[in-house]
C-alpha cells in the first residue's frame, strides 16, 4: 500500500501544474468546469438548472441552506440553527436540548435577528474598476479611488435593483463583483430535533466519518406574514442515492489558504501552528489541573476541556496536511511553475519579488509570535469585559471604517450585547485561570517585558490575580451595562481593578497590532494579491478563488475511502445508530459525557424504523467550514441531502483537496423523513416535503 | 492530541528500562506477573484458576483452542480449522463455502490428521543442562553436548511419562525446558458457519476493528470411539461481559521479535521490510498487468491479488511500528541500559561484544538481500514443484537433521503430499508471471550473474519461459509422482525442461543458502542467545520470553482506543454487522468481490436476531499470530469470546507492544451461542454449550 500511494503521489507531482484533482474546486456559478464534470460523469448542469439551485440557495448567518417546498420551507443543518433556537428557547422551554416541532403554522415561532440571503444578480465590476482607477497613481490614492468607485456601483446597483448589495473579491483581487442578494427578514422556527440526535456522538465523533447525526433544522420564510412562496425551491427526491452518484453542494464555504505562498505554509507548518497548538495545550492543562480540586470543578469546566480538545483535533487535522510531504511537493511545483512562467512575461516584470517580500513578512511574524500569544487577557473572563469597555468608549467615537475591526458597526452591536448577557461564572476558576494566564506571560515574555510589569506590578501572579478577581464587579452584567453606558468618562474614573488593568493593557496590545498589521498582514496582503493577479495573468480563470463565504458550487460522487487499515463504507444507517449507541452501553452506561446516548424518544421507537436505511453519507465535494447546512443535490435537481461536516481526512483541505481521502458528510435526505414521520409523528411536514 | 501524545512517550523512555507496560507480556504458565495484575485490577489467578485454565487449553497445528464442554467439544477459529475443513470437505459438500452442522453424534466428521495437544507437564532443564556441559568445551562440541543431552530427559520424560514431550528453548537460550503433552489424535468437526460470515468484510476488514466475524468452528474430541470427557473444560459465561471487564487468553503466540538488537531492528526498518514489501509489489504488480488481459485472466488472478494486498498490509503495519520514533527511543533505551549493565559486570565480560557482532552481520545481510530476493523460482510454479522434485532425491538419502529444514522427516510428507494434488494450472498465466520473474532477476542482478546466465543462456526472458513452460509436464500431478517414485536416478535423466532448470539452480541456491547462514543466520543466532543470555543475568525472570508457539498467558480489559480520529466503540453488535452489509449495498451489489455480502441463511434470520447484542470486541491482550483459536477467559474462569485477530495498530507487536493502541479481537461468546440458536437452530450444541 505504502508504495502503492507513493507512485499515485510521484504521478500526482507531475501532473501538478497543469491540471486540477478530479473533484476538486469551490466554483463561482459564472464558471463552472462543465466540461470536465461532463467528461468525468457524462452529463453537466445547463444554465436552468444553475439558476434554479442558485435561487433555491439561502446565506445564513455563518452558514448556509436552501428553500424546500413551495410554502418557503428552509432547510439548514441544526448546528447551524443552533444559536437561533437558543435565542427562541427559555428556561421552561429547552428547544436545542428537547427538540421543537410546530404542528401548526400558528405554533412556528419567529426568530428575531435572523435574515437569509438569496443571490439574485452577480456584476463582474473588474474591467469598470481597471477603468475608474488609474495605473499610476500611488498606492494609497489606488486603494482610496478604488474603494470610491466600488462604493458608488454598490449604491447605484442597491438603488435600482432593491436589492441588498455586497462587494466581492475573487482571486485576491483578480476579478472584483458586485453580489446582490434578496433579504428575508422574516424567518420562523418550524422544527428541531433534540441536540443529542443531531449531534450524536458529541465532540469525540466531531469531524468523523461514519457519522450518525440527525443535523438538521427546519425554518419557514414569511413574507407580509404569510409564508414566502418561493418560484425555486429544491424538490425532494423520490430516488434513491446509491455509491457513485455524482452530487452537487451549493453554499458558502467561507475561507481556504489554497492560494498562501510555500513559504507561508511552511510557516505555517513549522510555526505558527504548533504555537497555537502549545496555547490549546497550555489553556487545556490548566483546566485539567482545574478539574482535579473537585468535582465540581470539574463539572464546570469538562465541555470547555471538550471545546478545546476539538480545537486541537481540529488544527492537528490541517497540520497533519501541511505535514503531508507529497501534497506539499505538489504545491511547490505549482508554486515552481508559476514562479517560471511569471519571470518569462515581460508584462509581469515586478511580480516576481513578491514571493520574497512574503517570506520575509513571516520571519518578522516570527519575531512578534511570542507576544501575540502572550500579550492579552490572560484567560480572564473579567479583564476580557473590561478590555471590551475601554476599547469600545474609544472606539465608538471613531467613524466604522478606522475603528478595530471588531469594533465595526456590523460588530459593535453583538460586543455591546455580549456585556449585557448573563453567564456562569465562578470565581475560584477565574482566580486560577488568570493565574496560571499571567504564570504563563511571565515566564515566556520575561520579567522585564512591559506587558508583565504593566500586569503584575513586581507582585506575584496569584496575588494581582486574586485582588482583581475579588475586587471587581465586571461579573455582574448591571455593572457592566453601566459602564457601557457611562461612556469614556466611567471608563476614565473606574476604580475598578479589572479596568484598571485593562487600561494599562490597551495601549500595549494596540501597539502590538500595529506593528503586525504594518510589518506582517498588509505586506502579505499587497503581495498575495499581487501573487494573485499574476497567476491569473497566467492562468486565466481555468481554476477556482479561494473561498470568500460567498455562493459557490461544489460536486463529485458518493464515494467510499481507504482508513484505519479498511474501507469506509460510504454510507451510515439506522441500524448503525443503534450500534453505536448499544456498543457504548447505551443510555444506562452514558459513556464518555453521554456522547453515544439517545434521547429517550429514539429508544421508545427504535422498533418502527428501517435499519437498512441510510442515515449519513460521504461524498467527494470540496468544501469547508460555512458549507454547513448546503443542500445536496442530484442530476434532477433534488434535494438528496444535507452537508454538516467532512471527514476528519478533510481538515487539510483548508490547503489542498485530496479527493483519494478527503469526504463531505451528510444527512441522508431519507433519514429526514424517515424520522418526521416513524420518530416524530410530524405527518404535515413529511407531506409539505416529498408531497406524499 | 499530538502534544499530549508527545509528553506520554517522553515518559514511556524514562520508564523504559526499568518497567513494562501495563497489559504488556505473553506469559509463560510458570511465571505470571500475578502481583502487577493483582494491583492493577485488585484480583489475580491462583494455581487452581492456572492450573484449570491451561489444562482446558489445545494447541491446534499453527494455532489454538479450548475444551468447552464435559463432552470433549473444542473450540477454535474457523480460519484455524478451514484447512481441515476443507479437508473432509468435496466437490458435492463444500463445507468451507456453505458451512456444515452435525445434528447428531454419527454425522460429526472424523478429520484426518489433526491432532490437538493439552499441555500437562512442564520440566525447567535449565541447571540440569548447565551440569551436563562443561563450561570449557568448545563450541562445536558444548552444542552436541547439550542435544545428546537434551534428547536423554525428552527420552526418559516421554517413556516415564506417556506424553509427547518438546523441548522448549525460551529467553533465546536463557532457559531450557521440556513440555509433556497429552496428545488428541481422534478430532471431529461437530459446527462450521459459512466462510462468509466466518470471514465476513474479508480482505478489506481483514487485521482491523471495529469487525463482524463469526470466525469460530467446534471440533470434538473422541477417544476409544466415544466423545473424551476432558476433566477441565471451560464453561460458558453466563454474565455480560462489559468495557473494563479483565480477560485472559491462553494460547500459543507463534513468534516475536522483541529481543532483537536495535541494529536488527533498525535493519529490517531500513532495508528488509522494504525489500520485502518490493518483492510484493513487484508481484503485485505482475498480476495486475497479467488481470487486464481479459475478465477470465483477472478472474485467475484476482484472489491471489487480494492476499497480496494483505500481505502489504500486514508487513506495512510492523513497519510503521518500526518507524514510531517514541517506541524506537523506548527500545534503544533499554538496550542501551542492559549495554551498560553488562559492561559494568565483570561477571559479563564478553557479552559485551555481541551486539556490533550482530550488527556486522547485518551489514553482510545487506550485501547479500538482492540475490536472496532474486535467485529463486522466478515466480513459476513449475520451477517449483521441479526444485522441490530435485532436492527430494538428494536430501531423502541424508538423515533428518542433516537436510535443509524443509525436507526434515517433519516436512518431508506434506511436500511429496503438496505434489501428488491436483491444482488449477493455467498456462498462460505461468508463462506470464515466469517471464516476468525472469526479467525482473536478471534487470535486478545483471546479465553476467550466474543465476541469470544459468537461467536465460543468453535469449530473452520471453522466450525461455515460453519454451520452459509449453515444453514440462510438471502440471500434471501424476507426472509428478513418477517422478518422485523414480528418485534419483529419473531426476538426473530428465529431460522436462522445468526440471533441467530446477537443477542448474539448485546448486546456486544452495551456495546463496550456505552464505546466508554461515555469515549472517548463525552470526545473529550465536550472538542474540549471548545477548539473551546477559539480559536474564541481569534482569532475571521478571520479563517474558520472546514467543516460541509455546503455552502461554495475556491479560487486559475490554477498552476503546482512539482512531479515525474519534473512539473506537470496545464492542460491536448484529446490528453493526447489517449496517455494514447494508451501507455496501447488501448482496444485491456485492461490493468488492462481495466482501460484506452474508449468506442467505442470515438475511432471511435477521428479524429473529437481537441487534443490541454483542458480535466482537476489542481487549488490551498482548496477542499474536499463533493465538487464534485462543480462549478468552473471565476471572471466573469462564468463556467469555474467543481470540480470532488483533486490530491494525496491534501489527507493531512483532517488535513491541503499546497498549494506548495495540487490541486484541474476539467473538463474543454470546453472538455464537445466539448465532447457533437464532440462525442455524442449533438448539443441542447450545444446550451443551450453556446447560440451558
Amino acid at each position: 500500500m505504502n508504495s502503492r500511494s507513493l507512485t499515485l503521489s510521484l504521478l500526482a507531482v507531475a501532473l501538478a501544474a497543469s491540471s486540477l484533482r478530479a473533484e476538486e474546486g469551490m466554483w463561482t456559478f459564472d464558471n463552472l468546469p462543465t466540461k470536465k464534470i461532463s467528461e468525468k460523469y457524462g452529463w453537466a448542469p445547463d444554465q436552468a438548472w444553475l439558476d434554479h439551485v442558485r435561487l433555491a440557495s439561502l446565506r445564513f448567518p455563518g452558514g448556509s441552506g436552501s428553500f424546500v417546498s413551495k410554502d418557503g420551507l428552509v432547510l439548514t443543518n441544526h448546528h447551524v440553527g443552533r444559536g437561533w433556537i437558543q435565542r427562541v428557547s427559555s428556561k421552561e422551554a429547552d428547544y436545542v436540548k428537547n427538540g421543537f416541532a410546530a404542528t401548526t403554522r400558528e405554533q412556528e415561532i419567529k426568530v428575531p435577528g435572523l435574515e437569509l440571503m438569496t443571490l439574485v444578480a452577480m456584476d463582474n465590476i473588474t474591467e469598470r474598476l481597471a477603468k475608474a482607477v488609474k495605473a499610476d497613481l500611488p498606492e494609497q490614492e489606488a486603494l482610496k479611488a478604488r474603494e470610491t468607485e466600488i462604493e458608488k456601483i454598490k449604491k447605484a446597483m442597491q438603488e435600482k435593483s432593491g436589492l441588498t448589495c455586497e462587494h466581492v473579491t475573487l482571486y485576491q483581487g483578480g476579478e472584483h463583483w458586485i453580489y446582490g442578494y434578496k433579504k428575508h427578514s422574516d424567518v420562523r422556527l418550524v422544527f428541531a430535533p433534540e441536540m443529542q440526535i443531531a449531534f450524536f456522538g458529541g465532540d469525540p465523533d466531531n469531524f468523523t466519518f461514519p457519522r450518525h447525526n440527525l443535523d438538521f433544522t427546519l425554518f419557514r420564510v414569511y413574507e407580509n406574514g404569510q409564508p414566502y412562496q418561493p418560484k425555486d425551491f429544491l424538490r425532494w427526491t423520490q430516488s434513491d442515492l446509491k455509491a457513485g452518484d455524482l452530487t452537487f453542494v451549493t453554499g458558502h464555504p467561507g475561507r481556504t489558504n489554497r492560494q498562501d505562498t510555500v513559504a507561508q505554509m511552511t510557516f505555517s507548518r513549522d510555526f505558527a501552528i504548533p504555537l497555537r497548538l502549545k496555547g490549546l495545550e497550555r489553556r487545556k492543562a490548566a483546566m485539567v489541573e482545574y478539574a482535579k480540586l473537585s468535582p465540581e470543578a470539574g463539572r464546570q469546566v469538562n465541555t470547555q476541556i471538550f471545546g478545546i480538545e476539538n480545537g486541537i483535533k481540529a488544527v492537528t487535522g490541517q497540520l497533519s496536511g501541511l505535514k503531508d510531504r507529497s501534497a506539499m511537493a505538489r504545491i511547490e511545483a505549482a508554486e515552481q511553475d508559476l514562479r517560471a512562467k511569471v519571470a518569462k512575461d515581460p508584462k509581469l516584470a515586478g511580480f516576481g519579488d513578491s514571493w520574497s517580500r512574503i517570506e520575509k513578512a513571516t520571519q518578522v511574524a516570527k519575531g512578534l509570535a511570542k507576544e501575540s500569544l502572550n500579550v492579552g487577557t490572560a484567560s480572564s473572563t473579567l479583564l476580557g469585559y473590561g478590555l471590551t469597555l475601554v476599547r469600545i468608549a474609544d472606539e465608538e467615537a471613531l467613524p466604522s471604517e478606522k475603528r478595530l475591526p471588531e469594533y465595526s458597526d456590523a460588530n459593535l452591536k453583538s460586543q455591546k450585547t455580549r456585556l449585557g448577557v448573563p453567564s456562569p461564572f465562578y470565581q475560584e476558576q477565574e482566580i486560577f485561570m488568570f493565574t496560571k494566564g499571567l504564570e504563563d506571560a511571565a515566564r515566556e515574555l520575561g520579567a522585564d517585558h512591559l506587558f508583565v510589569k504593566a500586569m503584575l506590578g513586581g507582585k506575584p501572579a496569584a496575588e494581582v490575580a486574586k485582588a482583581a478577581v475579588t475586587g471587581s464587579r465586571l461579573s455582574d452584567p448591571a455593572a457592566r451595562k453601566a459602564l457601557l453606558e457611562g461612556g469614556k468618562k466611567a471608563i476614565a474614573e473606574s476604580t475598578d481593578p479589572m479596568i484598571v488593568l485593562a487600561r494599562k493593557l490597551d495601549p500595549i496590545g494596540r501597539e502590538l497590532r500595529r506593528k503586525q498589521e504594518d510589518q506582517v498582514t498588509s505586506v502579505i496582503a499587497e503581495h498575495g494579491t499581487r501573487i494573485a493577479k499574476a497567476r491569473f495573468a497566467v492562468y486565466g480563470k481555468n481554476t477556482y478563488p479561494d473561498a470568500t463565504f460567498t455562493l459557490r458550487l461544489s460536486y463529485g460522487a458518493v464515494a467510499e475511502y481507504p482508513a484505519n487499515g479498511t474501507l469506509i463504507q460510504p454510507f451510515t444507517t439506522f441500524g448503525g445508530l443503534f450500534d453505536r449507541y448499544d456498543s457504548w452501553g447505551g443510555n444506562a452506561a452514558k459513556a464518555h459525557e453521554g456522547a453515544w446516548t439517545l434521547p429517550q424518544r429514539w429508544v421508545d421507537k427504535r422498533s418502527a424504523l428501517n435499519p437498512s436505511l441510510p442515515f449519513n453519507f460521504a461524498h467527494k465535494v470540496d468544501i469547508i467550514g460555512g458549507n454547513s447546512g448546503s443542500p445536496v443535490i442530484d442530476r434532477k435537481g433534488e434535494l438528496v441531502g444535507l452537508i454538516f461536516d467532512g471527514n476528519i481526512e478533510s481538515l487539510p483541505g483548508n490547503y489542498f483537496y485530496d479527493e483519494a481521502v478527503n469526504r463531505g458528510v451528510s444527512v441522508d435526505a431519507r433519514a429526514i423523513v424517515h424520522s418526521l414521520d416513524k420518530v416524530y409523528g410530524a405527518a404535515g411536514l413529511v407531506a409539505e416535503l416529498t408531497g406524499k
